[in-house]
C-alpha cells in the first residue's frame, strides 16, 4: 500500500509524459505478451517430439516454453484492459519489437541444450529461423536431436505465416493511416481481398497449412521419411531453407525431391492473396500479375540458359543440368536457401550470377525476401520515363503500371528503398571486412542475410560451409541484417529517427 | 558531272528522309570533323617530342596525324556550309559519336608503334586516356618511348578538359532545350558563371592550363624531371591517372611528391566554375559548395580513420600511414588512379572499403567520374523525406537542398541514374564473368571503368598489376564501360532507344 501510494504520487508529478509514454507501450506490450504465449506454446511442440523420440532434451524446451510463457504472460496480464488503438508510430514499434522478441526468447532452447553455442550463436540461429533466411551456425545437423530439428523448422513455418500477415495486414494498415508505407513495400494490392481482414488471415492461414500439408505429402511420396517430409515442407513453403542434414536437400540424391522443391519454394515467393483468389476460381489472377509472370519466366529462363552453360562448359546432360540449374535459381531467387550442390565449382560466372541472384528476391506478399519482383518492375518504369523524357523533352509521359498512373512520389520512394538497401549492404560489408572477413565472405554474407535467403559465397559461408567459424560479433551484424531485410528496412529503421521520438 | 547528276536524280526519289537524315547528321559530322583535326594537330606534338629525342616512331605518329587529318578535314569540307543549328538529338549523338571517334583515331599510335597489341589493346588504351580513365593496358612503361608517354598524358589532358566543356557547356544547354537532362547531370548550377559562353570556355581552359602548370612546377620542385613533372601534372589535373612507370607515382619514393599530387587531384575533382568564381574573388562560393565539402571532409575523415586502423592493425606510424591513406583515398575518390602501394595488402578491410570507395567520384562539372557528391546528397535528402513520411504521415516536407525545393521529379531522375549505374555495374560484371574471369576482378574491372579510376582489385588488375592479361572481349566491354561512364550513362544509353530514332 505505501509503495503504492508513493508510485501513484510520483506519477502525478509526471502524468503527461507517462500517460503518454504508457498509452505509447502498454497495447504493444499487450500484444507483446499475447505473441510470446503462442511461442511458448510452439515450443511444447518440439518438447512432445522429444519426449516422444526419449531423448533428454525435452526439458530444455520446456524450461524454454515455461519462461517465454511467464515474460508473456506476465506482460499480457500487466499491460490488458485498455481499449487496443494502434496507431502508425504504434506499428512500427510493435512490429520491429515482435520480431526482436519472439527471435530473443526463440534462442533460448538452442541455449539451453545445444552445447558449446554463445548467445550471439543462439540469437542468429534463432532469428535466421524467424526470418526464414536460414543460414545456420550449427554444425553436423544430422547428429541434432529430433527436438532441435522440430524447433529449427517451426521458427521457420511460424516466421513465414507471420511475414505474409505482416504484409497482408499490418503494413496496409500503416498506408491507410500514413498512404506512405504501402509505397515502401508496394503491397496495397494485398488489401481487400474478402471483406473482413478477419476472413482474410483466416484464409491465409488455410492455405498456408494446405500447402504446407500438401508438400509434406508430396516428399514423402518423393521418398523422404515422414519426419523428414514434414520438416523440409516447413522450411520450404515459407522460403526458409532450414535442413536435418549440412548437406542439405543434397541429403536425399533424389530427382523428385528437387521437383518438389522447386515447385513449392515458388508457391511461398507468389502472393498469398493471389493464391487464395486463385482457388477460390480466379486462377487467371494469379497469371496475369507480374509479379508472378516475371519470377516464373525470369527463373525459367535464366535457368534455361545456365543449363545451356553447365552443359557446354562442364558437360553435365541437358536434362540434369536443368534440374540443376532450376533447383538452385528458384532456391536462391525465392529466398529459400536450399542446396544439392556446391554450384561454386561451375565456374566464376556460376559464384557472380548468384551473388546477384542474392539481392532479387520474390513477390511481395508473400514469405520471400529481397528487393521483390515488383520493385524491379517499378524501377524499369522509372527508367523508361526517363529515357522519354530525354528523347521528347516537351512530351509529357506519365509512367503507368497496370492502367495506374505511377507518380514520381511512388518511384521516388521505391528506389530509395533500393538505395537504401545497397547503402545497408555497404555498411555492413565495410563492418564484417573490418572483424577480418575476405571481400567475398563480407558481401555475401551481407547480402544473403539482408535478403534471407541463407548460404553466402567463398570457402567459409558458401553452399558447403557454415556460419559457425564467423566470429561473435559478425553474428550480431548479421542477425541485424536479417531483421532488417524482413522488415523492409524502414519499418525497423524509422525507429533509430530522433524525430520518430519527437512529441 | 554524270555522277553528280545520278546522285541528285536518286536523291529526289527519296528526299524527304534523305533532307532529314542529312539536316540530322550533317553537322554532327562536320563538328567530328573540326574535333579530328584538331585530334591530329595534337598528334604532332609527341611527333615533335619523339623527333627531338631521336626516336624513329615520330613517323608512327605523323602517319596517324595525317590520317586523322585527313578523315576529318574531309567530314569538314563535305559537311560545312549550312548553318549549325544542334538540336537535343544531335546533341546525344554528336557527344557520344565525338568520345568513340577521337578514341578511335587516338588508338593509331599505339597501334601502329607498340609491337604487339590487338586492336582491342589500342582502343582500350586509348579510350582509358580519352576518359581520363587510367586503366593501362602497356606493360613496362618505363621502356616505352617519350612520344607514347606524351601522347597517353595528352589524351588525358584533352579528355579532361573536354568533360568540363561538356559539363558546362552542352549538358546544360541540352538542360535548357529539355529542362531533364541537366537532373540526370545535375549540373544546372554550372551555368552562367561569366555573362557569354565564349567567355566562360576561355576562363576554364586559362584555370585548367594555370592549374596544370602550377601542377608540373609543383612536382619539378617536389624532384621529378621537367618532363616526368609535365607528363604527370597533367593526368593529375585531369584526374586520368596515367603514369611514366607501371610503379605509378611509387616510381619516385618521395612524400613531395604525394602530398603534390593530394592537392592537384581533389583541385581537378572540384567544379571548375567554382575555381573560376574563386579566382575572380569569390572565394567562399568554393568552401560553401555542398559537394566540394563533402569531397574535402570526407576524404580528410576516411584517411583519418584509416590511418589509424592502419597503425594500430599493421603497425605503420601514424604519419606514414595518415599520407598513405590520405593519397591513395584522395586518387580513388578523385578518380585518379595513382598508387604508391599496393593497398591490398592492407587486409581485407582495405579491399572492401577501395571496392566501395571506387564508386564514389569527385563533383558535377569536374574531370572527375563516378557517382558523384551531388547525388549522394540528393539521395540524402531522398531517405531524409521517406523517413519524415513514414513517421507523419500527414505532414508536408517539401525536401529542399540550397534553399530550393527538390522535388520528387528530380529525386526519381538522380535514383534512377544510380541505379542505372549499379545495373550497368551488374550486367558488366556478369558478362565479365562469363569470359572466365573471377569474382574480384569481374566485379572491381567493372567498376573501375564505369567510375573512370583506373586500378581493380586483385591479383591481375589491382594496383599492382595491368589490364593487359584479360581476354580482347572484356577489353572491349571495359572500354564500353568507361564511355558510358564518362558520359553519365543516359547521354549514351538515349541512343540504344528506339523512340530515339523513330521520327
Amino acid at each position: 500500500m505505501a509503495l503504492n501510494a508513493t508510485l501513484s504520487q510520483h506519477s502525478q508529478s509526471s502524468t503527461g509524459r507517462q500517460n503518454r509514454a504508457s498509452s505509447l507501450t502498454r497495447p504493444i506490450f499487450y500484444l507483446l505478451g499475447i505473441l510470446l504465449c503462442a511461442e511458448a506454446v510452439a515450443m511444447l511442440v518440439p518438447a512432445a517430439v522429444a519426449w516422444i523420440a526419449g531423448d533428454s532434451d525435452w526439458r530444455a524446451f520446456v524450461a524454454s516454453g515455461a519462461i517465454t510463457g511467464f515474460s508473456g504472460g506476465s506482460l499480457y496480464l500487466t499491460c490488458r484492459g485498455r481499449p487496443i488503438v494502434i496507431r502508425v508510430k504504434q506499428a512500427f514499434l510493435l512490429t520491429t519489437a515482435a520480431w526482436l522478441t519472439l527471435g530473443a526468447f526463440g534462442a533460448l532452447p538452442f541455449l539451453l541444450h545445444v552445447p558449446g553455442l554463445t548467445v550471439a550463436d543462439a540469437f542468429f540461429e534463432a532469428t535466421s529461423g524467424l526470418t526464414t533466411t536460414g543460414s545456420t551456425i550449427l554444425l553436423q545437423l544430422e547428429e541434432m536431436t529430433a527436438g532441435v530439428l522440430v524447433w529449427r523448422a517451426l521458427l521457420q513455418w511460424s516466421g513465414g505465416i507471420g511475414i505474409i500477415m505482416l504484409a497482408v495486414a499490418v503494413l496496409p494498415y500503416l498506408g491507410v493511416a500514413g498512404m506512405q508505407l504501402f509505397r515502401t513495400d508496394a503491397s496495397e494490392r494485398s488489401e481487400r481481398v474478402l471483406p473482413r481482414p478477419g476472413q482474410t488471415a483466416t484464409a491465409i492461414v488455410a492455405v498456408y497449412v494446405t500447402a504446407t500439408v500438401a508438400c509434406a505429402t508430396s516428399y514423402w511420396l518423393a521418398g523422404m521419411t515422414a519426419f523428414d517430409a514434414a520438416l523440409h515442407a516447413m522450411t520450404t513453403v515459407s522460403t526458409g531453407g532450414y535442413a536435418t542434414s549440412d548437406a542439405s536437400l543434397g541429403q536425399f540424391a533424389r530427382r523428385e525431391v528437387e521437383w518438389v522443391a522447386i515447385f513449392f519454394m515458388i508457391l511461398g515467393a507468389v502472393p498469398f492473396v493471389l493464391l487464395i483468389r486463385a482457388i477460390r476460381g480466379q486462377t487467371g489472377s494469379l497469371f496475369r500479375e507480374d509479379q508472378v509472370r516475371m519470377l516464373v519466366f525470369g527463373v525459367a529462363l535464366s535457368g534455361l540458359g545456365a543449363a545451356v552453360w553447365l552443359n557446354v562448359n562442364e558437360g553435365i546432360p541437358l536434362a540434369d543440368a536443368l534440374r540443376l540449374t532450376l533447383f538452385h535459381i528458384t532456391s536462391i531467387v525465392t529466398t529459400t536457401g536450399f542446396v544439392t550442390s556446391d554450384y561454386q565449382f561451375w565456374g566464376n560466372a556460376a559464384v557472380v550470377a548468384f551473388f546477384f541472384l542474392t539481392l532479387v528476391g520474390g513477390c511481395t506478399g508473400s514469405t520471400a525476401g529481397g528487393i521483390k519482383m515488383l520493385r524491379f518492375r517499378i524501377v524499369y518504369v522509372a527508367l523508361r520515363m526517363q529515357f522519354h523524357r530525354l528523347i521528347f523533352p516537351h512530351g509529357m509521359f506519365p509512367p503507368t503500371y497496370r492502367q495506374r498512373v505511377v507518380s514520381d512520389e511512388i518511384i521516388s520512394s521505391v528506389l530509395a528503398f533500393l538505395f537504401l538497401y545497397l547503402l545497408t549492404l555497404v555498411a555492413a560489408t565495410i563492418a564484417l571486412s573490418l572483424l577480418g572477413l575476405d571481400f567475398v565472405t563480407s558481401i555475401s554474407a551481407a547480402a544473403t542475410t539482408l535478403s534471407n535467403v541463407g548460404p553466402g559465397l567463398g570457402p567459409i559461408i558458401g553452399p558447403g560451409g557454415n556460419f559457425a567459424p564467423l566470429p561473435d560479433a559478425a553474428k550480431w551484424i548479421l542477425s541485424a541484417l536479417m531483421l532488417l531485410g524482413r522488415l523492409e528496412l524502414f519499418t525497423a529503421l524509422v525507429l533509430l529517427s530522433p524525430r520518430f521520438w519527437r512529441s
